[in-house]
């Protein structure tokens, strides 16, 4: 018996559920974003933001993974949009299979953007294809400018990266340009978005990539 | 084949390790902490406020893990006390058996208070004991004041809590007495300190706990 081929087989079970995934949102055009970052980085309250600017504009649903509780299926229910909670129950990530029954409780039929928040957790969600078009990694400026460096992973696999809590900097030592530029070292191709959730500040810039990018999809 | 079988012989087999860890400590009259939080929580500053602080009062070693890099080990280094770092290459959590090989490389003879950084992960060290006497997590506020609600397992099993980053709240929306009031409803036992490292507030009073729980340890 071998940990790593136990290992092994999770993640080629998860990567197929994952094409699945893919296909659907590919079939139905919906754009999918796979959100993650370190606990309170901020995910939750761009999700909210984002929602507030594009209720109307674009049909978005989403799913919110997290450990325990659904206070976050209930901070976006709020504002009228499908959310479905998945609690992993201790588990450290999310995994295809969740969002595939999680899929089953959303009417897919006018969504256009799927945005999917996962468990606050900088490591283990980085092997996990969950079937997105983009995985974004949101990183809070308070976090320090070297979680690149040290969380490497997460920040290869991604294609969009939200500096979040940029208001903050005044007040804090990180270095808002060694973070840009040790993450754009791990993954040069990374897309960079700088956010407040308190000012505003860079939501719109984001919110009209994931416009453009769910358009594209359906086209 | 199960999956959840393979899952518990792991632990086991990792129990069992941490028991020896801790027969070691407690014979040599070493108090050992494992410090744990979401990435960029400040474990790392607080730890060099502590050596700061404890130098030539208390001889302590340091045992740094990361998923990559040696930065913290570098920053602890340079206070002059004996600092080994795991890399766990992608792994996100340490193990008993990372600090048993860590430990071949300290001299112990000498050494009164050992602290182990953990990966930055609040969902998976909790699972892992390292025969700590004690776990103590740091909760930034900039994270939220849910997080002991959403993540109630490493809370539930720290013995200490260390509320870091207070210096940032009147910049923040997250309520401190609401963040108290969560982690003590998951563990009402948790010992509370409230930190800043701009500021050094409370560091005195949590670097007294350790002194005094170290000088217990030896007698």
């Amino acid at each position: 018996m071998s940990v790593i081929t136990v290992e092994r087989k999770i993640l080629e079970k998860n990567d197929e559920v994952a094409s699945q995934n893919r296909r659907t949102f590919s079939e139905r055009g919906i754009f999918t974003v796979n959100m993650v970052s370190s606990p309170g980085a901020g995910k939750t309250s761009i999700l909210e933001h984002t929602i507030e600017r594009l209720r109307g504009k674009v049909n978005l649903a989403v799913i919110e993974g997290d450990v325990q509780t659904d206070l976050d299926a209930q901070r976006v229910a709020k504002y009228g949009v499908p959310a479905v909670q998945i609690v992993t129950r201790g588990g450290c990530h999310l995994e295809a299979g969740l969002v595939r029954e999680a899929l089953d409780n959303i009417d897919l039929s006018t969504v256009r953007l799927l945005i999917i928040e996962n468990v606050g957790n900088l490591v283990c969600p980085a092997n996990y294809d969950l079937g997105e078009a983009a995985k974004v990694v949101v990183a809070s400026t308070t976090e320090g400018d070297d979680k690149p460096l040290k969380y490497p992973a997460m920040f290869r696999n991604a294609s969009v990266l939200i500096i979040n809590k940029i208001d903050l900097l005044p007040y804090i030592n990180a270095d808002l340009a060694a973070l840009r530029k040790n993450a754009l070292s791990i993954n040069p191709s990374l897309r960079v978005f700088q956010t407040s959730c308190t000012t505003g500040d860079g939501i719109d810039e984001w919110c009209s990539w994931l416009v453009q990018s769910a358009s594209g999809a359906h086209s």
